[in-house]
């Protein structure tokens, strides 16, 4: 946050994410849980609320949101102004199972409920942002945010996943356009671009528009692509992954976070983001939800990170 | 090389490897090959020749195997006076398929001819070994070699596959009660441990006897695992694999190969070879066969390493 004046005239680095605020029903071979808080955007903004406190939400719920849950995010310095509470709706809900391996998982339900017909308003105080972050959502609702925002943020930073390349490519070609960094999986990478080798894969979806792609490779860590440089970041070998779900969104949320935090968007900054990003996934996936993000110290993630550096130094 | 008399008084920090010499016959999405050079001990060598001088070969030809081929394997300067020529016996051959995703491949033949009856005769000249590199190979075979030598060696590697695992696994589990670093991939790492995560896995294996183990992940680089201590190293994410025949093989060879020249065999140090076992197998899948480990300048392999180090530091 830099203050040209104590007045008035602030410039505040702000952050504004959208994405799901929404309820999840996750099995584990470890256990299940009831509904519990989930969504992109939930994970997102409680991830990079340990970098930045400037951080401003969109996303929509229903009347049978708890207000605890939004508490709990006012709690983390997240701005809950554009969060749309929709009477007499319910809130998207998702339920899924995951399999012993852990890497794939079947989707038990899905109701789109609010988030079928959601207008991201943008509210007045959130205009000048300079950190968009679109959490994973139709990439027309995506497009449409960076569409009203009055100046184009410093960074706009996008998550998406195979299923909207299935079934709208062409709006997703579109907001890829539009996007300074885009983050994928591995398997996503080879379907968009239809090239196998994620090099090639890079090139061809970096045509696209986006000057960096971040391939995830899950258990096996993250590429960095930028135009002539590549980044390979590990991942934190773990005794067990408790429940993945989030995992994507928690790294993406401590990437931008650390990117708003330091103000610098060079490449070399961007492979410590991914760091963090990493440190901020591997705490998530070591209890249900988002219950591990909510009450870290700066030492246990200062430390985190050590870890990725004792890691992969030689 | 310490020599402390320049009479005979000379210990020689040499490398003994073990492995199949062989005929491959190779089809991939690019081409298919002849019969071309192949086998374990082939890869090893070639590879390590790159980092000592003092390599003796320890294997079994039929009489079919050109003495062009030798040659080559002495013109690296590697020792075949254990290098075993039955006259009316013919060469091991292999020859598989791989697939477009390079991933999985078929056998298609396996003829073992020579390699059926192996007895692997230590020559006197290569006792006293400090630097012991098991190829694949019957893990009887492997135990064999361990014990006919006078003194165990400073550093004993295996290397092994699930071939072995389905039919010799008590075989196999003796061998590996006897070596310092196992080397296998992340699937066979699950197959010998029956657990799926990879730090359990490795406490599994560990307690088996090694006190490194080394799981390798192919496109996702590979992990060494210590006492109390993970090493992550990088895949170099290559444009395009032309043939992974030998990736494997190739690695162990950089990485013993690193070992014997500085003579270091701390963790920390294992970290660089492992790096220069990746940087050799990164050459090696860009051409056919061992094409590409014919003809490299130190500066070709520096210079790779760097690559390695501008792709994970941050």
């Amino acid at each position: 946050m830099f203050c040209f004046s104590k007045m008035h005239l602030c410039t505040i680095m702000s952050l504004l994410v959208i994405g799901s605020v929404a309820f999840d029903a996750i099995e584990t071979p470890f256990g299940k849980t009831d509904k519990i808080i989930g969504g992109a955007a939930s994970y997102i903004t409680l991830s990079s609320s340990y970098f930045t406190k400037s951080i401003n939400l969109v996303a929509v719920v229903g009347e049978d949101f708890p207000e605890a849950y939004i508490s709990k995010l006012k709690d983390h310095g997240i701005n809950t102004e554009g969060l749309q509470i929709k009477k007499g709706e319910k809130s998207f809900f998702w339920s899924g199972r995951y399999h012993n391996d852990m890497n794939s998982r079947e989707t038990l339900v899905t109701e789109l409920n609010v988030l079928g017909t959601f207008d991201p308003i943008i509210p007045e105080s959130y205009q000048n942002c300079d950190y968009l972050m679109l959490g994973n959502l139709a990439p027309s609702v995506q497009s449409t945010v960076i569409n009203r925002l009055k100046n184009r943020p410093k960074l706009i930073v996008m998550d998406t996943m195979n299923f909207w390349m299935d079934i709208a490519l062409e709006d997703l070609k579109h907001t890829i356009s539009m996007v300074d960094v885009l983050t994928i999986n591995d398997e996503e990478a080879r379907q968009l671009s239809g090239e196998y080798s994620l090099v090639k894969a890079a090139r061809s979806i970096m045509a696209m528009g986006p000057k960096y792609l971040i391939i995830k490779k899950g258990e096996h860590g993250a590429l960095l692509f930028g135009e002539n440089e590549i980044f390979s970041a590990p991942a934190l070998p773990l005794e067990e992954v408790f429940d993945p779900t989030g995992a994507g969104d928690t790294f993406a949320g401590g990437f931008i976070g650390y990117l708003a935090q330091t103000g610098d968007i060079s490449f070399s900054n961007m492979k410590k983001a991914i760091i963090y990003g990493s440190a901020m996934a591997s705490f998530c996936v070591e209890k249900f939800g988002s219950d591990n993000l909510i009450d870290l110290s700066q030492q246990t993630i200062d430390s985190r990170v050590q870890q990725f550096r004792n890691l992969s130094s030689f």
